[in-house]
């Protein structure tokens, strides 16, 4: 099959298509064809050669693809085979045939694009887990998503919208923050223009935020920390700006804030089938309403892959990249 | 009435007693006839003039006392009148009498002194808080404990003990480290002698701890980050060794640490009341069955406050210090 390799970690260049065996289905797994696969902050990273795949995963790059099941493993209900599917998997999305938990498979209803289908899994499993379950966002509450107009960022916008919340996005330019209210934010920072903290502060009336989505960290960290209200909670999922962080625990203790973060790839097998089901039941249906659906930003072809890195790298897009790999 | 007072912040011998009207009672209130007043590190704080008392409490020191229900407030019920109490109270609590609302109160049973009663509200209140609810300490799991032979750091042991859990404290002596270990801890690390990141790292096999309950802050935070376990929980209580930390967000994002803390007095009636009606489920059973006593150092006369205050500050006692104001 054809999949995107690449030799030795470097500029968005090095990756090239290549032919490869298709992977071998486990015990558990689903075989996807795969039709489209996201491409993710993290998948830079790895090609960067800075995030190495956890053992046992595919060298190959992709961690989310939407396409068929053409085969199961053992102990795979045989009424999966054919069906159209979204997944999170352990590696390997570049790629023609891609296989992971049959748990970690999402159903993609009629409306949803297999474009938009490959865009929904990184993002949907790291918001809900992240703003939902460990920041345990409630109806009322107010979020402030760094990067608004990043795929998570976007996400993390419509998800907080569907369950009551309010948001306020940073983003980079005017232009970013004009696409971000047109997502749903209900307002947008430009962090070159102003300083975020006092934008927020104006903004909540000088109440602050119940939660901050935060994939900076370094200085943003206590600065994130300063828009938070008394029992607000501060949740990192990537560390873009620096993981050196000082903030001030006098602060913390005194207005009970949280700090925590996750990433998603480390986690088990079994935790993600768990949330892929918490998912199911909470957010998919409004993927069938078809309320919910995923700011795309733009669509290249597999060989490509190297232009949809420097797309991601130029921090130009708004939304989801994603490679299209078989129609 | 008799009460310590101060003019002006400074050092521990600044405290005089003096006379004052007896407080008045408000709606949901019980007056106390202090029988023993606990004495707690805020009361120092306050006194050097660092912890200001929140607005409308009483500028008497003594955050909990034990005594003798002699009035009640409008909506509080009669059958209080004559019970024997502790309390956590807003302040007042150096004094022969001391107001508090009826919620605070837990009942004295037998075989507990009144000098062990008044040394129980401040430490149970807030082990309770955070380390079983803000930290989620469940049975099995180990707490490294900062300050293992302080007022809170005994209770926090001998709680953790009767809940289950391991323990691990830290103590600047090697005579305090036997005590901590005769008063229930599993393991006592004497940080003067050894990095107590490394004395984790052996005594847990190299796996960590899932909570830490911190009362140093500054330089200890990141040290405590590196002494938990994946999904561990550090809860900061004071920061008596500075406020600023300089933490790896990286290592919070990919061990999924968090980071929180709490005071107790800021918190609101509602809230400490809720919290006595967990304790009283929770902890009191204990203490009614002889299970759980307090760690006492040393009682002194309520006249002698100033020397109460010295010892704390020379930081010799082992347990809690209280003030016997009537007998």
């Amino acid at each position: 099959m054809t999949a995107i390799g690449f030799d030795t970690p470097g500029e968005a260049d090095v990756l090239y298509p290549t032919i490869v065996s298709v992977p071998e289905l486990a015990a558990g797994d689903v075989l996807i064809k795969v039709s489209h696969a996201g491409v993710n902050r993290p998948d830079v990273i790895q090609r960067q050669g800075n995030y190495p795949p956890p053992e046992g995963a595919s060298p190959i790059l992709g961690l989310e693809v939407a396409g068929s099941v053409v085969a199961v493993g053992e102990g795979v209900d045989d009424s999966m085979l054919g069906q159209k599917v979204c997944a999170l998997v352990p590696g390997g999305g570049y790629a023609e045939y891609c296989v992971t938990p049959a748990g970690h498979c999402l159903s993609i209803p009629e409306g949803l694009s297999a474009a938009e289908a490959a865009a929904m899994p990184e993002t949907t499993f790291t918001v809900w887990h992240n703003v939902f379950e460990r920041a345990w966002a409630t109806e009322g509450e107010t979020l402030l998503i760094h990067g608004g107009t990043s795929g998570i960022g976007t996400m993390a916008t419509k998800l907080a919208k569907l369950f009551g919340l309010k948001t306020i996005v940073t983003c980079g330019s005017e232009a970013k923050c004009d696409a971000a209210r047109v997502i749903g934010a209900d307002h947008a920072i430009n962090y070159r223009k102003v300083d975020f903290v006092e934008a927020v502060k104006d903004i909540t009336h000088g109440k602050g935020v119940q939660i901050v989505l935060d994939m900076v960290a370094g200085e943003y960290t206590p600065r994130s920390l300063k828009c938070l209200a008394p029992d607000g909670r501060l949740v990192t999922i990537a560390v873009l700006g620096g993981a050196k962080a000082t903030i001030n625990m006098a602060q913390v203790m005194v207005r009970r804030l949280t700090l925590t973060g996750s990433t998603l790839r480390a986690r088990s097998d079994m935790f993600k089938t768990l949330l892929a089901q918490e998912i199911s039941r909470n957010a998919w249906p409004f993927v069938e309403s078809g309320q919910l659906r995923p700011v795309m930003d733009k669509v290249f072809p597999l060989h490509e892959a190297a232009k949809a890195h420097e797309r991601m790298e130029a921090g130009q897009h708004i939304g989801k990249i994603v490679l299209e790999v078989n129609q």
